[in-house]
């Protein structure tokens, strides 16, 4: 029997595809801060990186994609500036969409699970 | 504007708890595999891995559930023998639910997703 717990699974919802790393938690949440901030140095502080790990985030968003997701700014007193376009938007809006829809077909049946996992 | 693709998003449901990994699709073809073997070397085989890297996967079951999910037989020539418990049953059925859960609900989300995403 399961015991009771307060254990509870909160869902990270990655996507991949083939066996590659396209999207998931952390990209999304740098994608907020780019579009709040403007600037990738502004997004690694409020992530707790470092600007580099930031940059590479960006990099590797630029090869997954079709299309730009963000745009980066060169030159002048920019040094890390970085726009979110209209592509890069709807990509994280479809991203929530499918975080809010796993989390609602999901619920029910993680609970249950839960209660078999040990109490760390 | 995204392109027409064949690419498709098959989902992976992963269950974390915290910042641990406790169960993925790997973790649930060792158990089908186990119940159907009671071996695993055998289960080992049909998953192209070591009996090292199998036999880890168990050891790793047992530290991350309240219950056994696997009970391994040792000694006479029944190396590597392990039955699924009913505990390991019931867990097994839930992931299952859990997938099926979650592909119903995001396949049009994935679909308008992958329609973004790089052909390799």
């Amino acid at each position: 029997m399961p015991r009771k717990t307060t254990l509870s699974i909160e869902p990270r919802y990655r996507i991949n595809y083939g066996r590659k790393f396209a999207f998931g938690p952390g990209k999304a949440e740098l994608l907020d801060h780019l579009a709040r901030t403007g600037s990738i140095t502004e997004a690694a502080k409020a992530m707790e990186m470092s600007y580099m790990r930031a940059w590479q985030m960006v990099k590797s968003l630029e090869s997954g994609f079709a299309e730009p997701l963000v745009r980066r700014l060169r030159g002048g007193h920019a040094r890390g500036g970085a726009e979110v376009t209209p592509t890069g938007r709807e990509v994280l809006r479809l991203y929530r969409e499918l975080e809010d829809a796993e989390a609602a077909a999901t619920k029910e049946s993680r609970a249950r699970f839960a209660a078999f996992l040990r109490d760390a």
